[in-house]
C-alpha cells in the first residue's frame, strides 16, 4: 500500500491535524522514462505555511484534497530512465507519499557516504543555501560587525550564526528557550543569546547583547522582533527579510509601528528573498558549506521525528518552536 | 542690522510660526582667512523638521535658541581668504541670517552664469542630486519598467520623474492636486497622475495607472500611500525610501500594516538613504544633470517666496504641499 498526506482544508490560523487527510492509493509503477521513488527523509519548513493560503505567491498555493509537497531525500527503487539507477538516492520537490514516480526532472543525486541523507535536507540543502545566500549577498557582514539572528536555534538561523563566526562578526541570536541558548552557546558558537520567552523587553535585551548596536539582522520571525532589532540598528544596518514564522499563523493584517522613518533616517536596508532567487549561487554555496563542514568549522543540529504518519505533527510543532535546527521526518 | 532666525521651540506636531524667533545683532566682520556672505537664496526643505526634534539622527538636532540652518546660496561681499573673492556665489550649509562669516569650509562656488542662482539649491543641488543617486543608486531602474512616485510635482519627485522617463520606464506620480497633476504630466512628463485628495481607495488607483504592477516606488511620504505601493509592487521591486512627510508631524508612533511579509514573499528591497551616503556620486551627478538641463531632457520648476522673514512659514507650506517643484525663499 503507498499512503500520501492531502491538504483537507486551508488551516484557520496554526494548523492543526485535522487539516490534513491521510489516503491509501496502490503503489504506482514507472513508466518509460521514469523512476520509482520511496521517501526516505521529509523536510518540513515554516514557508509551506504561507502555501497553504489561497493567495498569489511566488509559488502556486498547494489545492485542497491535493498531496502537499516539500523537499524529501528518496531512494530509487526501480529506474525507467538512464539517469538514474536502484538504489540511488535523490533529493527533490516531491509529495508527501510513501512511493511515487518522477520524470527525474529537478532531481539531484546525492551521496550518502558523503553526509548523512538528512543532511541534503538541512545544512547542505535548501537550508544551508538560505543561511548562505541571505547571510553573505543581503546582509554582506564585514569582520567586527554585530551580526542579529532571530530563529538563531533553528534550521536557517543555526547555520547563519556559524557563518557570522566565520566572517569575524560578533554573534547574538534569539530563540525561545534556556535549552536552545545553551546549544547556541555551546554548539554553534553564538557569542551571546536572548531568550524572547523571558525577556519583558526586547530592545534592552538587545541593547545590552549588542553594545556596539547591530549592523546586520538576520529575520527569520518578524513581528516585534524586528521592531525591537530596528531600534537598534546601526547607520547602513542591512536587515535579511528571510521569513516572518511570528506573523505567519495571524488570520488578521497585523500592524505594527511603521519602519520606513527608521530606514530613513538610518540609511538601513530591508531585503525579502527567497533561496529561488539565486540559482546561480548554489553550487558555489554547497561546495563552501561541505568544505567549512569537512573542516570542522560547521556543525549542524537536527530534531528527527520518526514514522510518516507523524509528518502534519511535525510541521505543527515548527509553529511552538519544538525543533532544535532541521526538523525532518524519518519515513518509517 | 542683520536678522537672524531661531528656534524657539520643538514643534509639536505641525511646525507653526511661534515656533520661531527673530534676533537682530550687528553686522558681523571677517577675521583673517573669513569671508562675509550675505544670503540671496534659503532652501527650506521637509528634512528640516527631522532636526528639529531632540533626537540622535545622522546629524545633530537644531538647539533651541540658536540659529537654523539649511541650503543657501550667498553673496561673497568682503574676503580675507583667497579661495573666494568679493562678488563671487557661494552654496553652503549655513545659518538663517541676513549676514554672517565663514571660513570658506564645505562651500561650493557656484556660477550665476550658467544657471540660475536658484537652481543650486534644486536641480543643480542636493535636491537634484537626491533624485539621482537614489533613484539610479537604489532603485535602479531598468528600460520599460514601472516607476512610480509620491510627492511626484515636488522638489525631488519632479526630478525623478523625469530621469525616469530618460531611463525609458512608464513613469506614475501621485500628488496632491489636480493642478500639479497636469503639471506632472505637461511639464515632467509623468505618463499618469493619482491626485491622493481625489482618490479613496488608492491601492485600486496605482493598479489603474500602472497596470503591470510597480517595479520601483520612489518614496517621499510614507505611510497608507507606501502600503498602497508594495500591494502593488512587483515580485523583485525596489522600494526608495527617501522621504516620509506624511509621518513627519506626528506624535505619536505611527502604526499600520506589517510590511516584512511582503517583503518575503516578492522578494522586495526596502533601502532607506541620505543624499550624503553619496557623496563620492556628486560630481557625477552634477554634470549629469547639468547635461541633461543643457538639452532639454530635464527641466525644473521653483515656487519662490520672497523676503528674509517669510522663511519660517515656507518651510511650514512644505507640509501643506504649496510648493511645486523646488520651495526657495528669495531674500531680498
Amino acid at each position: 500500500m503507498n499512503k500520501s498526506i492531502l491538504l483537507k482544508s486551508r488551516p484557520e490560523g496554526k494548523p492543526k491535524t485535522t487539516d490534513f487527510e491521510f489516503s491509501e492509493n496502490e503503489k504506482p509503477s514507472p513508466a518509460e522514462g521514469e523512476v520509482l521513488l520511496k521517501a526516505k527523509y521529509v523536510s518540513v519548513d515554516p514557508y509551506l505555511r504561507g502555501r497553504m493560503r489561497d493567495e498569489k505567491s511566488y509559488i502556486p498555493p498547494f489545492q485542497v484534497g491535493a498531496p502537499i509537497e516539500s523537499g524529501i531525500i528518496a531512494e530509487v527503487m526501480e529506474s525507467k530512465n538512464d539517469s538514474y539507477a536502484v538504489g540511488d538516492y535523490v533529493n527533490g520537490m516531491l509529495q508527501w507519499k510513501q512511493w511515487q514516480t518522477s520524470n527525474g526532472e529537478g532531481l539531484q543525486k546525492v551521496d550518502g557516504e558523503k553526509a548523512p541523507l538528512s543532511a541534503y535536507l538541512g545544512v547542505l540543502g535548501l537550508t544551508g543555501i538560505t543561511a548562505y545566500v541571505g547571510l553573505l549577498k543581503i546582509g554582506q557582514p564585514k569582520q567586527g560587525e554585530t551580526l542579529l539572528v532571530s530563529g538563531a536555534s533553528g534550521a536557517v538561523g543555526s547555520v547563519v550564526g556559524q557563518i557570522g563566526k566565520i566572517k569575524g562578526c560578533r554573534v547574538v541570536g534569539i530563540a525561545g528557550s534556556d535549552d536552545k541558548i545553551e546549544l547556541m552557546r555551546s554548539k554553534f558558537g553564538y557569542d551571546a543569546g536572548i531568550n524572547y520567552e523571558t525577556t519583558d523587553n526586547m530592545k534592552q535585551a538587545i541593547e545590552g547583547a549588542c553594545p556596539d548596536g547591530v549592523d546586520v539582522y538576520f529575520d527569520n520571525v518578524g513581528g516585534q522582533t524586528l521592531d525591537a532589532a530596528l531600534m537598534n540598528a546601526n547607520r547602513y544596518a542591512r536587515v535579511v527579510n528571510c521569513g516572518a514564522i511570528s506573523l505567519y499563523n495571524e488570520q488578521k493584517q497585523p500592524t505594527g509601528p511603521r519602519l520606513e522613518p527608521v530606514l530613513v533616517k538610518k540609511s538601513i536596508k530591508m531585503q525579502g528573498f527567497i533561496v529561488r532567487d539565486f540559482q546561480e549561487e548554489f553550487s558555489n554555496a554547497i561546495s563552501q558549506l561541505s568544505q567549512w563542514l569537512e573542516e570542522e568549522k560547521l556543525t549542524y543540529e537536527e530534531t528527527i521525528v520518526k514514522g510518516f504518519e507523524n509528518i502534519p505533527q511535525a510541521f505543527i510543532d515548527l509553529f511552538d518552536g519544538k525543533n532544535k535546527g532541521k526538523m525532518v521526518v524519518k519515513v518509517t
